[in-house]
């Protein structure tokens, strides 16, 4: 048995803030006492977080690790991107396994299994992406919440890809109702936006800023709306994905006033970017090119405030990255070939602790919406997403006070570019746990591929 | 020192749950840990929970004791009130001081102090009632928010007694803005209502169910309204008190969902009873009466809706006993003359945790609103509201499966009626610790007058 | 030249209301004077309009004469179904002309030219159904409004049958804004509908009533809001058809107090008939068959709110019937081979007044959704929809206290059964004429088929 | 037995649009025809209106002459104030008798008869300003209405002088409901605003600027929401005057989708001057002091759309001016001395047909909400308000393509200074006639002092 004590850190969690010492035997949390207490206690590893804080790591609940996307695929792999994650704090990530179209949901799930067995640096876990509701991926369905695997995406965004219809999404309520597998859904009316894109196009309208155009908000809007009235007719909750627009927001809100179970994640980016970024001279903004798109910047504040009165439960990174040589420039010339998506795994918990820093949100509420809630959410608790006995031992110790600058000369993420290149954040991690083991300390990485696990989840729990 | 032991219950906070044992030692909780760890700790006192829910103590943000209204006196002393709360599983009150028109705040502070000190079987905290905004009582508010005394209620309704007009209302919400006292509101329009009373009177209408009538839920939905709108020039905070009507609710929610820093609580009375009771046959509705009045029946699902979106953060009783003979009686002939109020102090922790059994709220949320949250909401946190290393060991072991049926031969309150009378609910108070000791366990009160002491407040730490 | 005067009467239009005798010179309206200037006139015929209202003929925006549905054919042929609209009062129909799948909206509309030309007692328009949007249907559109036929009509229901997706919508939407041409829409998840209809079927639940529960009311509100929205990105006006939800009202009113253009009309059948109708007892609730479906009584109250708040703009009928027997029984056993629509076009404006005996709209109100907003709305001002210099006579002399009992064995509509069996209404129709000659008197029927001529339009005038 | 006739002009009510010729005998419209019946028609008087609008004349629901206010008195007396409305075009006001505090309704009635008999150029109505409340003003508000004094307006400013409490205003309301009479309110929080109005000045903020500060939109908005709730608890309409922010316009909108009966006018001040005018460099700012105050410019937009979807129903002048000089510079040194009040009367038609050139409304709906809507809502329809047999013959023949430039060297108020100077607008009144005789012709004005008569009122028509 191996024992490790944090000592005198404020341990900060979704409730509650309190100086106190951390006991972890081998892979959990197994006290926590203040100090007069631990002082009796013997450990192998003494960490000391005077003046820190002790978190619970981060649980990314949307990653697109080595993700095939458009003829390229996402540059970070498990291992890469795994590794990236701990370097920023987070210690769980649930990624997505893709059903082919034509093909079954096992199938999916066994490939997206093979790529991460042995490669990753965290705990993972898998949603599986729906591209082809029939009646035998319903029926699979059941057998998948059976083995942990308890919350199923859809589209209405990619026609020809992803893309379901409306009554195909109708039952996969229906079925996640009937199973308690938590439907999430890419809400954007990808029909509409398609004839906007080609009529883009046809108008010599190329550049990467044009992808913001095309994904119009009130198309967001749209398919928000339509996906949580879906739910209601099927009696299902709902859990909208990537929510960037301040009127899809509206929608969420406006569906909770009415007690339903419509919960939302945003992303860092929505927070953080805007249209200026995707309008940057030159092809430069096709680095901020990600669906749903980036909007203007005084969408940033309702978002902080949905943050802030739980209308948004939920912060992940759908990080999805493609390098800007190479992958990006497939796009050159058409904003529509530009593959979708941005690196953000490691970033996330600075860029939130960051809203801590600005006054938008308290120190508890960035635990919860960045571990507690999506932990909750999608059945890990309480392996996840706390800092208490009988949890495990993914711990954080953060230095709310040390200042860092990103650059892609210094990040961790398989990725020739940051979004937030040159910008200065206060805050950052010192040393990160992963069920007891030290991955992260000090600037230097200790852990190795393979250290992460597979982890079969509960239903969501957030309703109990 | 003195250390006691609960071992093996299901701890709950208002984010996590589990099994844990929990170390006190004298007044305060020192260590969470799994039973391996916990095996090798001595104590003097062990109590096991095996079965047993291990929670923090109640806190009832909202009392009356011994308050003179309308010529009488609330039944339930100090002594009398707080015992009954302890059996009832709450561990702290926040009770009313209250300034005379004419009267300083301190000399109604004083008078309060004089009347709680050495009585209370649980810690207590005061709020102020502002009867008499003036230059001078704006100035004290200062003082008592340096002494711990940290929100001040007002009141739209009782004109002529406790009623301020907006101009009033604007200045302490101001004076507020600059201490961090938080301002509390009595949210009905009583100008408009004492003319509904004056109109139903002269019609014969005197029953107690008038009283239902003529406090009208859109003169509570606009008094709400009014103050949010009020504390929205200010640039403060507000907190309604005792909402009950759906009207007024969604006055809150649309506050919140433009990110105003908008709270309201409830009352369990406004849960589970309804007009109907109002209306009983005789004399008996008097028992019914308080303000803001009972609504009809719908209204109660709109309300757990609120509390499990978190429209509503809190359920305080605003306990304010008279006993049937003697002191509702005033009222015969004229609703107007019975004394508004209803007992409650004692029912609350297991009137909420029927609304888990009945799956309108988690296990979580009814911890959270009715420890965490009005502790972190009136300045006790962590002191209150949770149970971890630090805190106050103000712990309720609770049986969830024990029923129990609420009689006013059965309670402790000092008023000669339940209003749940013949009621059965699910789940019961097993031990009670108040800063350490066990003052109720097992059916027998264990503690004396004077064990409780006054809490000195911070400002509100929801904010942060 | 021919000159018909109608003396005494209490004119009525959209805004005002005056004794006025009103002179008409063949088919025009060419003067209104007060009784002492009108006393010098000479006239062929004289129509005494004492204690009588003198209103514009109704305009009824949404009629199917003849229209082939599911295998059958709507049983009011032009002629027989133009009758009896003027028998109730109405004196211009604007009918669909269908596009084929695979045709051109030329070829469809040439085709009800075919069947309307020589047939119809009164003036008759076309709007024009696009069943199939493709780059050249959507050039002939153009060309259609160029001709007078201004308004289109999509469907997001009856997949494979009429339905439009999102983009054929959007672009739909976009041709509309550039030509001036009004799209009207078909609100309903016809997608996920099918998807219940399926699982009902699969059920066992093949009566009439199941209709009405397989469209759900949140899939009127979820397709009125997506039309919206597309309209919106579009840039364009829109025009739903055949309300009946609240909660699809509740979408129309919101994109209003936002100031967008969208329109809504509702239907006698939604104002007096509800699923009590589609639930009676056998077979007896195919009768009430009709899409969008009849809904619980409770809706009634807000639709007649809607038109009083002007949220509600035009009443048509959709008028559609199929006989009881040999048509209505092919769903005997399923009820989605129902053919789906009700007998209306002569019960419109008597229903209607019976909501300004009932208090539901004032007299004005009445004349503005039957006649005057229809006419602008679809480009026939000031032709119909009023009375003035300059406009066409068609003018009903109006009994308001007269009573009648509704039958099918009294009305003129060819079908087998009446909607309104045995119910009494106040007010009845004494005197019709249509460009000045009269066609109904006293109960006799004094037109002929061809008497009716096409109309062009103009755009919608409701803008400008 | 005078004969007038209009010929050939474009007549144009709230719901029609026509070409023809309108007759006119002694002071009443007694036809209108097509040319060629016309053409037989002898008259007194031709007047061409080729080229022309001819429109009924203004109705202004809102005016102020020679009123007192604050130690002064408005610059324009009946004499000035209606000669300078018939030359804008206005052809009826109705203006404000007070009744004094202690006095009763009756003297203050009697003496605005006093001011106005014999002094007026065109038509007049009074409404009664309800200053003191009590049982036997009420019991006076059912005489009033009996003889034609239909509307009562209550202030929620103002305290100390026209200040109502909501229990004055709910028994006012009551008393509405039951007599018919409609209850006009101006809605701002005055007992708020004093507050901050005292804290300005304290602070040494003594511009004109600061009366739209201290006045703040929501106390509007809040005020506005409470006098709709008041209504509905009395069961009666209400009718909101000179409305100009945003907030409050999204009260009356929330109101209306209820279905309730809230009716709101603003001002042509409102729609185009702004807190950009208020904060004029010098003391020009206290031209544009008026209560409600002027809003920043983005709330015009709002406004307008407000006007074109009926949620406010009537544009009213609120003329009440004071001269720049010895009258506006009381208030030198301290905003709250300086009269509140713009000169208006004259401008209205002229500006919201400037709003007909600029796109915002119809040609119809200005006739709607400056003559129509106003005539009904105060019950002098079908008097006034339209041009149909039976009128008055109040019609203005309005020149839609003439420009003119505002100025206080041009204009007819007698005051010192324009709103609107140097400003140019597109459209001009041409001829004016008041009762069939021409009053304004061709920039000469040929009435007299006493043409006007007092108008008694019929109840509210609007609801019928």
């Amino acid at each position: 048995m191996t024992r490790t004590l944090i000592r005198n850190g404020l341990v900060i969690t979704a409730s509650d803030e309190l100086t106190a010492d951390v006991l972890i035997e081998d892979e959990k949390v197994v006290a926590l006492a203040d100090a007069a207490v631990a002082e009796s206690w013997t450990a192998d590893t003494v960490i000391d977080a005077t003046g820190m804080y002790v978190v619970p790591g981060g649980v990314d609940a949307h990653t697109h690790m080595q993700m095939p996307f458009g003829g390229t695929t996402a540059a970070d792999t498990f291992e890469t991107g795994t590794r990236a994650a701990a370097w920023g704090g987070t210690t769980t990530i649930i990624d997505f396994a893709i059903q082919s179209v034509g093909g079954s949901l096992r199938e999916g799930l066994d490939a997206w299994h093979a790529k991460a067995a042995g490669n990753c640096a965290i705990d993972y876990a898998f949603h599986m992406i729906l591209a082809d509701v029939n009646e035998s991926s319903l029926k699979e369905m059941e057998a998948l919440v059976g083995e942990g695997v308890t919350s199923f995406k859809l589209f209405m965004a990619y026609p020809g890809v992803f893309y379901s219809d409306d009554g195909k999404i109708l039952r996969a309520l229906q079925k996640g109702a009937e199973t308690g597998g938590l439907i999430m859904m890419h809400a954007e009316n990808g029909i509409a936006i398609d004839v906007l894109v080609e009529q883009a196009l046809a108008k010599g309208h190329t550049d990467p800023r044009y992808h913001g155009e095309v994904r119009h908000a009130l198309l967001e809007a749209e398919a928000t709306h339509r996906a949580i009235k879906l739910a209601q007719v099927a009696g299902a909750p709902i859990y909208i994905v990537h929510l960037s627009a301040t009127q899809a927001l509206a929608q969420v809100a406006a569906a909770r006033d009415e007690g339903y179970n419509a919960f939302a994640e945003t992303c860092p980016q929505y927070l953080f970017l805007s249209t200026d970024d995707l309008a940057r001279p030159g092809f430069e903004g096709a680095k901020y090119v990600c669906s749903t798109p980036l909007r203007p910047a005084e969408h940033q504040a309702a978002l902080w405030r949905g943050l802030r009165t739980d209308d948004l439960s939920v912060v992940s990174t759908d990080h999805c990255p493609f390098c800007f040589k190479g992958q990006k420039d497939m796009g050159i010339g058409d904003f529509s070939k530009i593959p979708n998506g941005l690196p953000g795994v490691e970033t996330r918990m600075d860029l939130l602790h960051q809203g801590v820093v600005d006054g938008h949100i308290s120190r508890r509420r960035w635990i919860e919406i960045a571990s507690a809630t999506p932990a909750k959410m999608f059945g890990l608790y309480p392996r996840k997403g706390t800092i208490a006995p009988g949890a495990d031992a993914d711990i954080v110790v953060y230095d709310p006070t040390a200042t860092q600058v990103h650059s892609a000369q210094t990040h961790h993420m398989a990725v020739d570019y940051s979004c937030y290149e040159g910008r200065e954040t206060t805050g950052k991690v010192r040393t990160v746990l992963s069920r007891g083991r030290v991955i992260v300390d000090a600037g230097e990485y200790r852990g190795s591929a393979g250290d992460g696990r597979f982890l079969t989840r509960d239903t969501c729990q957030y309703l109990r």
